[in-house]
């Protein structure tokens, strides 16, 4: 029954101090940080497209997986998240089990974030597991990260190694928060976005908001172990599965070039304490240019996955 | 194309005051209103549960639909909307004209209650539709209804009238928003919640969480002509279809004396030109009583729609 659902889940979660009005109201009232905006991101994941419920991958990766893109997109904006939000489609047979699973992953993240779960909407239906998320964030008036600020003689700053996601990283992501803060923290920041669709893709996003071109040096492309290996299975390059895989959820940056190097200098002490790595530079005018070791240039097509319709 | 449908999105939407970042980023970045709490209610319908796709239902309805039961519940804190977020699973066949129907029926509302639409997630699949509405408003400190505060001696106080929602109303949703911000202005509300599964289903949950007992008076409860006209096909009685039905999205109060009667006085000036009904008291107690006009009284076992699970 929704109720003892709901029931079971009140009676989890601990008081906290942003929440005038808790969890199990129509609606949950929150006290907002004084002076700062209110960020806001929701996303939505389905079984079937964006994950199969198996044994490597279990409902509980799921509740991870659907906060974590969520945080994911609070990073991409330098805020820090407050508060979530998650509503369920459950699948009527089985599906309070489900839920209380899917609940344990989103509450062990939050936890580890200091994200109150602070409502949501639980439902059953005779369709496949549907499972949406709202993360709540705050950052200083003017701060936000937007991917529409990148200049000519930015240089580009990513987070991690890229590639091969489907492996099993693309479940167990790991939001970039607490690096995305300590980076706004101590560093100027023009534009940012986090990789989800694919580097290339995402890049070329940031681009075209900034109205900007993009340089990848192909040559400093990190390139996760994981696209090696699929590389070694597929035929393909592990460059290409880097560029075009997606689901990293890394961060991509466009910061000017004295900054950019000063991050990557203090690589190594937490939280910043992950491959951080320049690889490329904005220039004027449109798209992708991949430059090879050599300095040989050409026009780069962004690869990734893009959430297409039938005509 | 995912991007199209973005971009056909960014182009219709209007600039708006409380945004500093717009949709088409990696989150929105609102401008909360000084001084007051943030209010966030989040809602998920289901097509083959919430609704059929079909001639009486087309998906501009669904839209208004999904929009207007997270107003209503914003209407039931007695909070002010401010920006709505809109993710959604479309089939993929089709799923883009879809998609764009959905979005103009949640437009059209958005604008009559001044909501800022400021993002979303928009993704195709091989599933039903299936849309989750992220609703966020603002009230002042301490002055959100809560469903908890309900005081013996109360008059329980209630909206619009009851029952029969299934020929129609259920998808003509007119969430009580400004009958709310009108209400809350002028007159002490001790607890709140907008009749969502059942009159009866939703006093009681207001009554349980605020300890009391909330007694009907069965020949007070408004009526609505559809509750009468599915009375008459089914061989039940208007009354229980008042009281089981949901669906209304009508409001339910407890409030002072003085205030329900100076309330249910005032009726007739709008945004008040409703029907405005005192249907019972709180007292100590639990539970819900049924009153008959002669006064006899006997327990009421509350009805209405729950989303259960199998087991």
């Amino acid at each position: 029954m929704e109720t003892d659902f709901v029931a079971w889940l009140t009676a989890r979660l601990p008081a906290d101090r942003r929440l005038e009005v808790p969890l199990g109201d129509d609606a949950a009232v929150l006290r907002p940080p004084a002076g700062r905006r209110t960020v806001v991101t929701v996303d939505m994941l389905m079984e079937g497209t964006d994950f199969i419920l198996r044994a490597d991958c279990p409902p509980r990766a799921v509740g991870h997986k659907a906060l974590a893109v969520s945080l994911s997109d609070l990073a991409a904006m330098g805020a820090r998240p407050e508060a979530a939000f998650v509503a369920v489609a459950l699948p009527r047979h089985g599906g309070e089990a489900l839920g209380r699973e899917i609940e344990l992953g989103v509450e062990t993240l939050a936890a580890a974030h200091d994200v109150t779960l602070a409502g949501g909407d639980t439902n059953a239906w005779d369709g496949p597991l549907v499972i949406s998320t709202t993360a709540i964030g705050s950052v200083a008036p003017g701060a936000a990260w937007r991917r529409d600020g990148a200049r000519p003689g930015d240089l580009i700053v990513v987070t991690g190694a890229f590639g091969g996601s489907l492996l099993g990283r693309h479940l167990a992501v790991v939001p970039r928060v607490r690096e995305a803060l300590a980076i706004a923290a101590r560093f100027p920041v023009h534009a940012a976005i986090d990789c989800s669709d694919g580097l290339s893709l995402d890049l070329a996003r940031m681009m075209a908001a900034s109205g900007t071109c993009g340089v990848i040096r192909l040559a400093d492309v990190p390139i996760h172990a994981d696209a090696v290996r699929r590389a070694a299975r597929d035929g393909g390059t592990a460059l290409d599965h880097a560029l075009g895989d997606g689901e990293d959820f890394e961060l991509i940056l466009a910061m000017p070039p004295e900054a950019a190097r000063a991050l990557v200098a203090a690589a190594g002490t937490p939280p910043l304490d992950l491959p951080l790595s320049v690889i490329g530079v904005v220039e004027e005018g449109a798209g992708l240019v991949a430059e090879t070791g050599a300095g040989v240039r050409s026009p780069l097509e962004p690869r990734g996955y893009v959430h297409d319709f039938g005509s």
